[in-house]
C-alpha cells in the first residue's frame, strides 16, 4: 500500500482490449477482485497466442502461473470497456514477469496494476525449461 | 434432442460481438457449458442498457431471470469472437422470452441456441411489474 | 413456464451438498443464474468420479454437455449450503439425461430445477460411444 | 520469488473447509489461478458473517479489497477439498491484511499463499471509516 501514483497508458508498451461482463458485477455493483486475474491470464495468454508462443492442443510445454498479484485504485464497472496495458518487467532464462495495467474507458490512470509471473515449463512434472531464442526475440520488445 | 438444423444468422435480429477469455476453456478444452449463460446475461442486459431499459445503481424494478436453457451444437474455443444473435420469441406484459444464437467467428450456423426468459419484477419481493409502454415499444421490434 | 409446483426431496434418488461462494451472489445480492450450471456440472462430474465413471487424466472417452436448462423457483445466497438432489429422467445408449434439483439449506421445496443431457463421445471427433455395461449397471439405480 | 518454503497448517490460526467445482479445472487440468482468489473473498467473507462484521443487505459501510496476491506452490484439482488457512498479519484503524494459506486435503503444506486487503469504508464514495471496538475485538485473536 506504498503512496506512488498509479500508473499511466505510457507506462505500457502493448495494450488489448477487453470486455468486461455482467456477471463481472458483484454485490457491490462493481466488478469483483478476482475478475482481474481473468483479465490478466486473458491479455496475457491472447498476447502469447497472437505471436506464436501458445499453443492451445496437447501441448507439452507450457507457462504456468507462479505468483500474481493486484493493486486496485478505482472500481471498473459492467459494461467498461477495459484496456490491458501490457509491459515485461523481467525476462529471465525461463520465466517471465508480467505488469498489466487495467484501463476503463478512455480514463489514462490504471483502475488497477496487476503482476503476473508465468514460468515456462514441462506440463509433465512441472519442471522449468528455458524459453527458446526464438521466444525471447519476440518477448525482448514488451521488457521495460 | 429434436433433430431440427442449427439455428443460423437469419434467424436473429439484433447482434452483440462478446469475446472469450482464457478461463472459459475447461479441461476438455472448449469453453465450459455454463459460460453461454454468462453470454446470454451480458448479451440481454448489454442490450437493454444500450436502450435505456436497465439501471445500474439501485433499481426498483429489475428483470429478473426465471427460466433459461441452451442446445450446444458445436464447441466454441478461446479466443473465438462470438456474435450473440437475439430476438424475441414472446413479449408478454410483465416478461419477455430471449432467444440467443451463439456463432464463433465467421460460421453461419449456430454453435449454441439459447433461451432466455425474464420477468419485470419490483426487487423487493420480487412481484411481477407490467412493462411500461416505452419499454414494450423498444421491444416490440426483436420479436419474430 | 407450466405451473407445475416446485419438486421436492422425494423427486431425487442421490444427494451432494454444494457450498456457495462469496462471488455467486451478484448485482441483485443472490446467485447469479450461471452458478446454478456450475452446480449441476460439479454434481454430477463428482457423483461419476466417485463411482468411477469418469476419468480426470487424459480421458479418451468423455462426457460432454449436449443440452442444459434451469427453472428458478426461489433466490439462494450466499453463503447458503445447498443440497442437489439427483436422478436420470432417461438413460441411453450413449447418452443420460439427469434432472437436479436444487435446494437451499434445510428448504425441502427446490430453489431451482435443472435438466442436463450427458453424451459420451470420443473425445478426438466428438462421436457418440455406447456405454459400457457396468456403466449403466451403476447408474441404473438413479434412474426415476 | 524469495525462496522461503511454503507454509504450514501451524502458521494460521482459524480454518475454514471450501469446496473445488468441476469448472475450477481449466485447460491444464487444474484449478486456474484466478479461482483462489474466488476461495480468499469467500473465507474471509464467510467468517466476517459468521462472526457478525459484515451484512449482506444494503450495508452502507462494507470492506472492500484494496490489494491482493497469491503465490502458487503446487497444483490444486476439483474434487480436492480445501483447507484455508487465516491470520491478520495487520489490524489497522480502517484496514485488515489477511494472509490466507491454501491447503489441499490432508496436505500440510500450502499449496498457495494468498494476501488478502481489506479497507473499511463508507460504500458510497468509498472513503475510509474507522472500525469500531467491537470489530477489532473480534479480529485481533486471529492477529499473528
Amino acid at each position: 500500500m506504498a503512496h506512488k501514483p498509479p500508473a499511466t497508458r505510457s507506462d505500457y508498451v502493448v495494450f488489448r482490449t477487453l470486455q468486461t461482463r455482467w456477471n463481472d458485477n458483484d454485490v457491490y455493483g462493481h466488478v469483483n477482485n478476482a475478475v482481474h486475474y481473468l483479465m490478466f491470464d486473458t491479455a496475457v495468454n491472447g498476447w502469447l497466442l497472437d505471436n506464436g508462443l501458445l499453443q492451445l492442443k496437447h501441448p507439452e510445454i507450457v507457462f504456468i502461473v507462479a505468483e500474481t498479484a493486484c493493486k486496485y485504485h478505482a472500481e471498473i464497472v459492467f459494461p467498461d470497456v477495459i484496456h490491458a496495458g501490457m509491459r515485461i518487467e523481467h525476462l529471465g532464462r525461463s520465466s517471465v514477469v508480467w505488469q498489466i495495467g487495467i484501463f476503463r474507458n478512455d480514463v489514462q490512470t490504471a483502475a488497477a496494476e496487476g503482476r503476473f509471473v508465468h514460468v515456462h515449463v514441462r506440463r509433465q512434472g512441472l519442471k522449468s525449461v528455458p524459453m527458446p531464442v526464438s521466444a525471447r526475440g519476440k518477448l525482448q520488445p514488451l521488457v521495460r
